[in-house]
């Protein structure tokens, strides 16, 4: 069996298992727009360097990205300011829940990483940064669309909305992180440019088209089209691997071995380096927030392939 | 050039350029054994899968592992009792000092991780569990000497009474989690144990020697002498990745891009999953505590033989 | 000499040494209303239960009451909804700076005092309940009116449009509590009105008198009009003297031995029960944001009349 | 009816009221000396300024004072080194359990206060300073009968012995101190000191006279011997009023009015100051760890005769 016809298989294999799962988690109920995804809901997707496409479950059916998002702005605001990025926001697992405020107090409102909430507020302040919120928006879209390869990408306006409607924890973090000037900008621009980038709806196919120049070196290899260089891919994998899933990154890296991020939407992103880019979506959490079923079936995957980035 | 040559071109470059850089950290100085080394040593030794050996520097001069042999007790502890040892200790960063008790008193007396000082207590309990601290000293030791294939390895009796005897802040700990039954021995036996293993005396090359296992799927190639399962190898590797270098964990996985386990004694074991098992030594700490040069030398190894495990 | 006239004469000492004393503190900087007030200003003012007023210093020149604001505002509260007022705050002192969000994040939202900004702010949103803010801010100032037998005291809108401009700590903390559904207004109105009651500007003169009825069982002893219960002042004067000095409560009790509460503003209301009301003014703060000369002159004070509640 | 006799039934009321109660807390259980005792106890004992005493319930029982001790150690330790004492540990409200030691990390090693674990401690650390733990035992012991007036007053030797066995969490709090050069005895000693010291038994009768001094300006009235100054005795009541029943001290402010400190056997010891020395003692605790009946009993008291601080 060739290799792909073989990840093909796996692939269509843990689709059919995680189909038949009864523990799925928690839907993320803070606003009705997640609460009332259905449950049954799996999808995973992997693109090889070749360009195969291996799918299973419901690869085409959009989901909220939310934190997903997070690591295409964080390559965004680097291309855009390069290493002054890092006065803004840390490089450290936090040792804390996704939404804490504590780290903020004992560290004068620089946020631990950029995948955390106040880390990825802090990162969207970069891009925003005297533009137009709506200017902002637009840049990030765009730049997904660019990613994807696909026009279609939309925001979904209405989980915008919620969020903002809802968004008192986020609303703190970013009225601290101005107090200590961390937040530069008026920080309900900051926070609506914040709240409309996790709103982003795609699909796994999307999305794991999306990740694939950081599983090769910074370019997409279909296209040819460089995003970033070799070495900034790497070190945003390797943020992904020791902060991508909160309070869960070691967890996630013990068990599946391979940088990801993931949001409450269900979504994870995943990167084997130079072998694959990997989408997959199902809406219950777990305890950490992150997909309970997502990264079970992450870990299936790597075991079945040999794509942990721990060794064979 | 062949690999093993330009190995040992890269290995030997390095040293000479550590050996002249001026920045050399501060050496540890709670205890005179450590304070009393000279920050100019350094050393640096590759060892690959078949076995070759580039080692540039003082490759030959003992030096104390301290934490770095809080990689070895996992190892053993893991084998003694397997996943059990994860009611003692978690799986997770700390995003606190070394020695901080402040998430044990949130956690109710469990650390987050097995390389904090409180963790590798926790795990240095699990292996005495009612054995005597000499029966449990002498485990470790001939663990060591069997993993680096030689025997001639000792403990510095001297480090090890100086840690007792300015101890306070991990006698500290250790009662804190005896409060809440998750130390089990009697303090003292615990401890006894804990400052002896890391109180072991190695070389870079017989470092580099011992962690080849982790290295090679959890054999010695040269051997095959299997140590621990591929999959417990690839664990251990994802824990020194996420959590191998206290609050500096991040940086270290975003310069380096390898698996890693520090020690105050400026010394540091990597590990290039399937490429090769690395040990540097630079007695000279950052604020984080980890080898100043050590780091650096490390970033420039990966970066000039492409080995990050978040790819090339 | 008459109990009056030592009084007097002791008033006049102190409000003397005060005005020779070169160790005055840092004023509050933050808003340039309060950074441009003058740190030579000194005014002490102590009402006795026969209605006598002893004054020293500036007793006639108006300052910003800022956070001794806090002691009416909860008084109004516990008039309009009684011990129903626990339910949104508590009633401990912190251990922490006066405006920390690290407590609220372990306590889920619910400040641990009325006195501290969080708790303050949470006192104000109950006030507010449902009202427009200015209706609220109306029936505060009328409150502060009623109480200082004047009319003409004022809201300085300059100040509360700069507290406004830079309060992102509070707008932090507001929706934090927000999130935990401590407040229940929108959190723009209750800021509003928090922010305005900070910035009602006194004199020394009317403060005493203001503060008449903690010390005479909850009625103004000139006036005979009833307050709140004899219970119920007891009780604010015991939570101004565990709470009323932030993270300076413990040393204030020690040192002056009165119930008091401080503002920013270098305000201190401070009440000897039974014996007199008590307003002392002097811009320059220690560091733990109270005033430095007022907590000095209250401590003179106290010994030399033998108020302390603690003993003679 | 004379104030006396007023007094006696007040208390012979309070007595027979708490006998009713079926609401009794739970008693401390960490050690058998505890948990053996009989929630049903309870006794209230009143020595006012002429030496009359007012005896309600088991007045002549002991009881093992536990943290009580700590007012007369830091009495004791006030008179050896006086204000250099506050080099070792501080003087404000702590806003964490007793036993908390996340905020030691934060301050370095220094406790907030003479009445929480930590700060007694470091209290009877000053205490031996040198000496032989038998001598400073033997120090304590003598000073609480001279202030009892009772030589039969003795330890509990299988209390201390139990407290030394089960004592973790101290020991890690006594190291803890210990890194930061805070405590600077042998652990082992002033943690010997310490727990016999909470171990001392006594009767509320022998306790109501040990504390007359405090609500006499530092002298016993009945034989006039002066214990410390008229401003030590106000200090001392300051800093039991703001700390003197942990995380329950705003509680207690608020509710008794009286400065008072609690022990974990279920004795408070409360000071009117100018009218009355009171112990009461009743087993069982509350949330917070202090007695539960003894903290309604004293509310009742002081508000049947009028003795709150805070005003009639």
């Amino acid at each position: 069996m060739s290799h792909t016809a073989h990840l093909e298989t796996v692939v269509r294999e843990i689709a059919e298992e995680m189909a038949q799962r009864t523990d799925r988690g928690e839907v993320a109920s803070y606003i009705p727009e997640l609460g009332n995804v259905d449950p049954g809901h799996f999808a995973l997707v992997v693109t090889d360097a070749e360009g195969n496409v291996a799918a299973g479950g419901d690869a085409d059916v959009p989901f909220s990205i939310q934190s997903i998002s997070k690591v295409f702005t964080l390559t965004l605001a680097l291309g855009m300011v390069g290493d002054r990025l890092w006065r803004h926001v840390g490089r450290e697992p936090s040792g804390n829940a996704f939404n804490s405020i504590v780290q903020l107090e004992r560290e004068r409102g620089v946020p631990r990483n950029p995948f955390i909430n106040a880390g990825a507020i802090a990162v969207t302040d970069v891009i925003l940064s005297g533009h137009q919120p709506r200017e902002a928006i637009g840049e990030i879209l765009r730049f997904m669309r660019f990613l994807a390869g696909d026009p279609s990408i939309v925001i979904d306006e209405k989980v915008a909305a919620s969020e903002k409607r809802t968004g008192f924890r986020n609303t703190a973090l970013a009225n601290y992180m101005k107090s200590f000037g961390v937040v530069e900008n008026p920080v309900d621009f900051t926070l609506g440019v914040y709240f409309h980038h996790c709103a982003i709806a795609m699909t796994c196919r999307q999305l794991a088209t999306a990740g694939r120049f950081l599983a090769y070196s910074g370019k997409n290899p279909s296209t040819g089209l460089s995003v970033v260089s070799a070495e900034r891919a790497r070190r945003i994998n390797a943020l992904m691997l020791t902060c991508g899933h909160y309070d869960g990154s070691g967890e996630f890296a013990y068990r599946v071995g391979l940088p990801g991020k993931s949001g409450v939407g269900g979504g994870i992103m995943a990167i084997a380096p130079g072998k694959a880019s990997i989408a997959v979506w199902a809406p219950g959490l777990d305890k950490a927030g992150n997909s309970h079923l997502g990264r079970i079936a992450l870990e299936a995957l790597t075991k079945r392939m040999g794509w942990s980035i721990f060794g064979v």
